[in-house]
């Protein structure tokens, strides 16, 4: 990743796309989440979802998922480039966790992560904090899903002091 | 589970405990969340972490899992006792979602959720809003995991106009 420094309000992330296939959404669902709508597509039908549709926290591992592969693929072209990768710290956690709408077999979620706010950490000068906000969206442009994540990103180790 | 009128701010629900597997940790990791940490004992030892330890939203499914088991097993009872059984509604979403500590392999993780606040619902007068603390503790008592859960409750049919 960018050093801190290099990060600006507004940068965005283009993790790309999950599809959240039937037989994926059952198969999750019946180890993690077994509730009807999730496991069983007459009963899904009969439920207020009405449709077979994924539970909310596969729609964020599948966030997770696209998230470290792209910073992998990021750090792999920063290293053939000569650059230097900013570290990342453990996460203080996530607010605003939300699924606006459901996500049904089927359906396709684009994730995209945005810069919204940035700042200096004061107990720990190595580090910076960076907001971003996590929106995920189906192939018809409907939010699906979204937090606001904080993080720590190390600091430009040459910054002036 | 029980009306919105019969849940009282300080209800407790004990959900039981996982232990995290260091197989099931690397499985579910290298699927849905493949950093080194959680899929390999020596590449964790050399993390800040310093050993194997599950994805957060592992230790976010496993509450999911506990929770749809104790609340089927209570709908089972109540329904045995011929109790009417309220309905939950879809969750509105999740505040301040932390993980204050790494769930290493072999730990148990115990699930609690505690009614910390209840108000009826202004636009949909069949239904109350009540917030529930989640909390993940280790087997050192340690908590690991918590969120704040924001989710309707049906209201007593018979309750007074």
């Amino acid at each position: 990743m960018k050093y801190f420094e290099d990060t600006a309000i507004g940068d965005r992330l283009e993790l790309g796309s999950h599809t959240f296939l039937a037989d994926d959404i059952k198969a999750v669902a019946r180890r993690f989440d077994p509730q009807r709508f999730h496991i069983d597509e007459a009963e899904a039908e009969r439920s207020h979802f009405g449709r077979l549709c994924a539970s909310g926290w596969h729609t964020g591992f599948a966030w997770m998922r696209l998230f470290v592969d792209y910073r992998n693929a990021l750090i792999d072209k920063m290293r053939a480039r000569g650059e230097p990768v900013a570290k990342l710290g453990p996460s203080p956690g996530y607010q605003n966790l939300k699924w606006p709408k459901p996500v049904y077999a089927g359906d396709t979620v684009t994730y995209v992560m945005e810069v919204v706010e940035k700042r200096e950490s004061k107990s720990r000068p190595e580090w910076g904090i960076v907001q971003f906000q996590v929106t995920g969206t189906n192939q018809n442009g409907e939010p699906v899903f979204g937090f606001l994540s904080t993080g720590f990103i190390e600091r430009r180790p040459d910054r002036p002091a």
